[in-house]
């Protein structure tokens, strides 16, 4: 179905069936592990059977959310469930093997996301790239066929859509994402302490990682460019999770005059993550992520390339300079 | 008139006078001079003759805002204002002995203010405690008496609402806060566009003081006290203006197991000045701000005191322990 499916259609499925599989993607973010808990409880409240897949479980920085422990690193053997809702998961190989394989025993695929570039993988498709998160689309559909809204799914929609909205601040967020957030305080919610636990409770290594970026920023001399680097034994030294790093590029990409952020990572296998942030759509970073065979968005790209460290750096800002130079001149 | 006004007799104030001078407290912050474009901009907008004083002039941090260029530092002669109006300041000393002087031909004192702490004295007051922000009484008087809603007070208010609640985070963030941002954004706000103003557009100096301020952060053995510190050489030697350390200490006061955050700074006098931020009503900072002559509110309090930095670090820290031993003994 190429079509978005209505509320109702949805309704539907969820009424005729007792057993669902909820999914997101892989390096799970607040928005899909939001999302799984925000639907995983509507529908266990309502009186169904649950299971909360994610390839690589529950990030550390999430485990406050009321529900999180229900999330599962997928079993070895296909799950009992009739219905797999994949939810915030741009493209389904973004899912992971062994969670295409835990939901391989469903008979209908429900795909909601927030993603442009979805393809509409699923049998029934709710694809809304107006909303600025999954969360927000998941409570729409909650409150419109009347599901039941434990609190852990109000915690969970809050959060889901707060980190994918910087905190209500990104340009996506909409009027109906604030009446949402006033919705949700109705419902009861505690903004002060959920936004402290989402916000303000970060590991001493996170705050060290960020010391360590700073000492090696770089700033181009026209103002234009800040990039810092991460070694691979500085992540081994501070003993590094993934997410420890979420949202750190943000600082560099605050200065004021900088158009273009830069992330690089040296990877256990000597191979290097570069991470770009642009704030012109002129200077668009995933062409420049195309070059090296990389990809993403207008605004937000990435690549992962042959190091070392130093033959990657001065190839990859050359070919960022070039970008800004063409944008002056058009 | 030590009752609060109702929103009808401070329109009747404002109906009946043709001159105001809108002010508000020294070092002024986001809710600060957002309240004052918000509300002067209406009253101009509504045929009033309006000044908009303040004793430290406009922060370089808020000059994005819409009619920001309006905000004078007092002038040398009392101005020709019937109405003075004082916003977000809790002791009519805090607007300064300048700004005193400048609006002291004023007739009529209206204090609009939301810090519980704030005396009443004004010949009219509005103060309300369980609103997070200053802009957003405003927000509620200036629809209630339907004035005039300019694109400036627009913006502003939002700002002012938006510093003041940590972007819709704090505790004291309330389900009309949420409903406030909603209408601002139907009324033609540019979410994505005012928060990138104002918090992705901090000037490089202050990139260049966080990296300073995390080389010398230290965390206590027990992991519940962090501090660090600014020298007045750095200070000097990275140009840097007061509201550059703005927040800055939330990066330490927001790891995980800290209770409390301390922040010294060494001035260019020699004294100390010391901030702290508690997350435990247990451990009152004011109590220990008020062993050293300083003051402030249980979770956020401050002292000035000699120097040097050597001897005044130890002796706070000593307290600041003895305060947390206390409270895990009660």
């Amino acid at each position: 179905m190429s079509e978005n499916a209505t509320f109702e259609q949805i309704g539907d499925i969820l009424r005729r069936h007792e057993s669902f599989v909820i999914l997101s993607h892989v390096r799970p973010d607040g928005d899909a592990i939001g999302s799984q808990i925000a639907l995983g409880f509507a529908l266990e409240a309502a009186g169904k059977r649950v299971r909360l897949i994610n390839e690589d479980g529950l990030p550390d920085n999430l485990t406050f959310l009321p529900g999180s422990h229900r999330i599962e690193v997928p079993p070895a053997d296909p799950v009992d469930a009739e219905v797999a809702i994949a939810l915030d998961t741009a493209t389904k190989p973004r899912l992971g093997d062994a969670t295409l394989h835990a939901a391989s025993g469903a008979d209908i695929w429900i795909n909601i996301d927030h993603h442009i570039s979805n393809p509409r993988y699923g049998d029934i498709n709710l694809i809304d790239s107006t909303s600025p998160a999954t969360g927000q689309i998941l409570y729409d559909l909650i409150t419109a066929l009347d599901l039941p809204f434990p609190d852990e799914t109000r915690d969970a929609i809050y959060v889901a859509v707060s980190t994918d909205t910087g905190s209500f601040q990104y340009p996506n967020t909409t009027a109906k994402t604030y009446e949402m957030g006033a919705d949700l305080i109705r419902r009861g919610l505690d903004v002060g302490k959920i936004n402290e636990l989402t916000y303000d409770s970060h590991p001493f290594r996170r705050v060290e990682l960020m010391r360590a970026l700073l000492n090696t920023l770089q700033l181009s001399d026209n103002g234009i460019v800040a990039h810092w680097d991460l070694r691979d034994d500085t992540r081994r030294k501070l003993a590094l999770f993934p997410e420890d790093s979420e949202g750190l590029i943000d600082i560099i990409r605050a200065i004021r005059g900088v158009q273009v952020a830069v992330f690089f990572e040296e990877l256990p296998d000597g191979k290097i993550r570069v991470s770009m942030r642009s704030k012109d759509r002129a200077i668009d970073v995933c062409k420049i992520a195309l070059e090296f065979g990389g990809g993403g968005h207008a605004l937000a790209a990435g690549i992962r390339m042959a190091g070392p460290l130093e033959d990657a750096k001065p190839k990859v800002l050359a070919a960022i300079h070039r970008a800004v130079e063409a944008s002056a001149r058009s």
